[in-house]
């Protein structure tokens, strides 16, 4: 038994009408992986050739897990054989075709079957339902879970002694029957050569008889061979996505685990009903989430964070002690130690910030970096610049890095002040210690140390206020 | 019984004091209509005459229906009958009101008797519940539902046989009877002639005697008439609403009804459960609601739209492939196809974007239209405006069309470039390929194709900003 | 029994190792409270004599509750007696501790013991469970509650009569009491008299014997005293907090109860389970909060206010028709009646808006007065300023009140009126009537009534646009 061999099959040919969609199913996101890498990674859990049966959009899942695999690198060590079928005829015709590539395996191989949108298997499920397999010596085992009798899945039929006999669809079922709570939750392990006597058999009694895989347990069960049913503790675990609601369902359970498990480990949530973690995010603790917090992509949380309510943070890093403030949208944004950001706060590709920066209210910035220490605290926009240690961004200020043409950058150096509204014309070089006067476009370099202007002086036209009043009284047209 | 005719009796005079608002209960909003529209549409679902009793709040009840009716359209081949109770001596008191008013009709006429605050009845059980009525040939029908047992509804009691015998309501009600779990949900279907019967029947027995509804049930059995009750197979259709609690409680039940229809239709969810959609709200698919997204009044989406995180979109129209990214804020605004919008914009009445248009983060747009292409990516208010094609309008670009007494028009040709921190003093007009220098305050219209520039030149005083930090430095009283 | 005395015993020494926090459990916070604080007010709700037992993080937790008393005044009345156990060996240890600082309290006096994260128990359930000790005479009474059979809590064992003979920890239950849904809810009412004896007569038994509280039971069971269980109508009050779960299970409960009290005294809430309420939030009706409002610590808000999606308002007053637009943060802030805030408005601490302000998008105010019908509707940031009756600030305004050292104040009189994007450089002042023209930056006082420029004239170039174009594109390295 040491040298078993396990060969799973997924069925991945369907046309998930019911999704509505012009993306297949199977390529719909789920917490950071698309059910197809989830179907994926389920069925190569344990063993390491994977059949993947595909049909529609077959170019389109091959490309996508193509790509997931190099960039995961979870393709080392197994095998994916591809399968077209095309029409799809069901999963008996599928399976026929799994067959027929795998006719060099022996008949001691076992094959573990799956629906490819049918990914919330737990790992230690899996682990549990294989071992019960080769304990019990069963040829075919299958999950099960109990349902409220009003649903159309297959019914379990047990004989007095609890032996599975067979399952019966809830179409072909008795009334009896159809208060059966067991059903089929349509994940299968058996050996090879049973699926290919079965198969064999069954489609050689008439010419038009079709082969359905649950036929191979009645056919199993009339050779007297072990047939076993293992059930399934928690019935989410057998939910197949075939619509959006589905797909909803799904996310929910995911999320409702990997909360759980940050919960677990220290992470403190205010509402993880409203807080959306993706499966690849990491987070050191403790750590605080407030109300719908969004965590997204490969986002790393360093310890003693704490992320504001609303906040989306995608593809980001936060480090040690720093502070997310609410309603602030992070995208591949790197955040120094103790540095604050938001509320209401963009970083956008290509933000880096150092430790303990601090990035204000109505402030975007791109593809820039902040060193320790520096501030842009109100209404400013920061695009392909470089801001030196302790460097301060007045409220307002804008780096204007498009001429309409190209973009340029900005660069400022350490203890820098710049005044409020102003406008750096870039390309454009502030030299350290440089002072710029509130309100000045600066299109020229400034010498470190320097001061810079750039506006007009101001001139008071006594009365000039109420004659403007004066005027603007007479011509106007409406009062608002 | 094909010419049967059938009229609404709607209770809608109470006081609703439970609600605690200077609103009356029926004029509370519900997912886009009013409690007493939806009373309306339930009410005249079926029936072309509507008898409408009506008393606290009256005329801001009837003036509000007619508004609606105007809108809508939904008065159309019907006829509401006003019908004033004025102190609210009870449903007894109130049916005696209506059929004054209905004298003219026939004993065979039915009467369909409503509570205007219990609005949740899903056309289909309507439906079922009108059938059933005739088919069986009861002369008086209700709907029951199951409730658990500590409840305070009216329970229904059946014999032997199961045939309905009464309703007692619970304060009357023995504790074997307190023990049923049927209750009367308060819908009543019964002929006008008995109607007329039992109420001049039981008010006649004693001076003193009130007449209830429910009283005309043990009428008819004494007359050996049928009697049905319809059990509701949702309970959540009997919902009444008398406080704040049940508003709310009546949102989530039809927002899960609205909700649940969409993702069938195709449209992906990331949380239904935190997703706000109103019932007028029209959605093509594709279409993907990240959380919390909120959809109000006649919003239209066209199909391949997204919609992110928190984002409120009310009587707006999202066209083809547009996007709308998180926490935006549309109020009748037009997105054309394609469009990028937020996060964080704010378009409110009277934007009207085209296609391919580009409105960013911390942008306000009022009363304005964007041509194909044209552009506000950062920190604008742009009010009053009409922008042409490709047209680029800088970071921190103001458009100043206020001038403390009028609104003022600002014209932007095509291919214009707008440098940023500038601000626009309306009315000025900027013709076709015109360039705004970064920083400038344009008071004068400018030709096609011309460059404007108003600022002032840049003067650089060295060693400048050394001097201002130790001026600074020696008069600081503190640091911060 | 009219001069009883009640010493309630909080267990608080505990090491909170799976909350994994460096903060000890009981000084999370737990809507506004934290669970010391609300540790504090249960155990003294009823008895003013509290034994707090404390050891891990004591220091903390007394100036914690010590810094709660001063601030609330929650001592006045009561004595706190400190008791420190250190090692935490478990509640009979603790128990031993208390008793040796009651030596002086008579035999008669009843002790309340209580875990210090137990905290959820409803004011009139524990009046409920002391009036029901005196009456029944009991020397002891714990309360109970109704689990389902798979959990790990100490199970009621009950004789024929239905009376309490023990409580049997889950490790030490037979298979038969492992399916009792009877469990211990971990409270305890009992004479200080029966503690004693208990304690001394179990522990003298054997050296090596631990007390356990529960072997109270049985040791006055076996002096055939009566012993007395209150089952706890609902479960959710005899929730512990131990992990992070446990932590986010007791916030829902509160919530629950707080958001259901606020609706049924009024106010509206669109969705109530994504709307936080912090206890000591005080709300006149009518009020509105839309989806996934905050309202935190003291925020006091006055009838007809309604507060839009998203926004968060903490320690701060609404006055009387206020309206806060989605998407809002304050913290600190006044605002006025009739003022309108929002959407995107930041008020942080030391705002003050009077009457019928209007505070509009992507606008901070900080340490500034708004004067009636004063307005700031635009990408503004307003900070340390004074603004009087009707002033206009421009979209894009600044005021500079930061010069790298120093804060400095800007005082703006009455009826003033600042063009957009104008900077005002602190410290200055603009008298009555004051006119700022648009872009300008204001560095010296303006005169009431006069008019204020700083911004260059207008230059237009002809064909300025064009050349610039061609320059740009040729030197152009990527469209973008």
């Amino acid at each position: 038994m040491a040298e078993l061999k396990i060969i799973s099959v997924v069925m991945a040919a369907g046309a998930s009408t019911r999704m509505r969609s012009p993306l297949s199913k199977l390529l719909h996101p789920l917490l950071g992986y698309s059910i197809i890498e989830r179907a994926w990674n389920q069925a190569s859990f344990i063993s390491s050739d994977v059949c993947m049966i595909i049909g529609h959009q077959r170019d389109e899942i091959k490309k996508s897990l193509e790509a997931y695999w190099q960039a995961s690198g979870h393709l080392e060590g197994k095998k994916c054989l591809w399968v077209v079928q095309d029409p799809p005829l069901g999963t008996g015709d599928a399976l026929k075709k799994a067959l027929s590539v795998l006719e060099k395996e022996s008949d001691e191989a076992q094959v573990f079957i799956m629906g490819g949108d049918a990914v919330l298997l737990r790992p230690t499920t899996l682990k549990d339902f294989f071992q019960n397999h080769f304990q019990t010596k069963s040829v075919l085992s299958f999950l099960s879970a109990h349902f409220q009798p009003n649903n159309s899945y297959g019914r379990v039929v047990r004989d007095s002694q609890g032996n599975v006999q067979k399952i019966v669809e809830a179409k072909n079922a008795s009334p009896e029957q159809l208060q059966i709570t067991e059903i089929n939750a349509g994940f299968y392990l058996c050996s090879l050569g049973l699926l290919r006597e079965a198969i064999s058999k069954i489609t050689a009694n008439a010419k038009t008889a079709e082969f359905y895989l649950t036929d191979a347990i009645e056919y199993a069960r009339g050779q007297n061979l072990l047939v076993t049913a293992a059930v399934l503790m928690d019935a989410t675990e057998s939910l197949g996505i075939n619509n959006q609601e589905d797909l909803f369902m799904a996310r929910r359970v995911l999320q409702n685990r990997i909360n759980q498990r940050w919960m677990i480990e220290g992470v403190r949530m205010d509402d993880p009903s409203s807080t959306w973690i993706d499966e690849a995010v990491e987070i050191d603790v403790p750590a605080h989430l407030e109300m719908g917090v969004q965590l997204r992509g490969h986002t790393k949380i360093q310890s003693g964070v704490r992320v504001g309510s609303y906040s989306i943070v995608e593809d980001s890093v936060l480090a040690a002690d720093s502070v997310i403030e609410a309603f602030s949208h992070l995208k591949q944004a790197q955040v120094g130690a103790e540095s604050q950001v938001g509320p209401f706060a963009r970083l956008r590709a290509g933000t880096n910030l150092a430790e303990k920066v601090k990035i204000g209210n109505f402030v975007e910035v791109k593809k820039s970096s902040f060193a320790r220490g520096a501030k842009a605290n109100h209404l400013s926009y920061i695009g392909d610049t470089q801001i030196g240690e302790d460097s301060n961004i007045g409220a307002g200020t804008i780096t204007c890095n498009y001429d309409g043409y190209d973009k340029h950058k900005t660069l400022i150096g350490k203890n820098v002040f710049i005044g409020s509204n102003s406008s750096l014309v870039a390309p454009v070089e502030l030299g350290d210690g440089a002072v710029v006067g509130a309100g000045s476009v600066i299109t020229a370099n400034l010498p470190a140390h320097s001061l810079g202007l750039a506006r007009s002086d101001q001139k008071v036209l006594n009365e000039g206020g109420k004659k403007f009043r004066e005027k603007r009284q007479k011509s106007s047209k409406f009062e608002s």
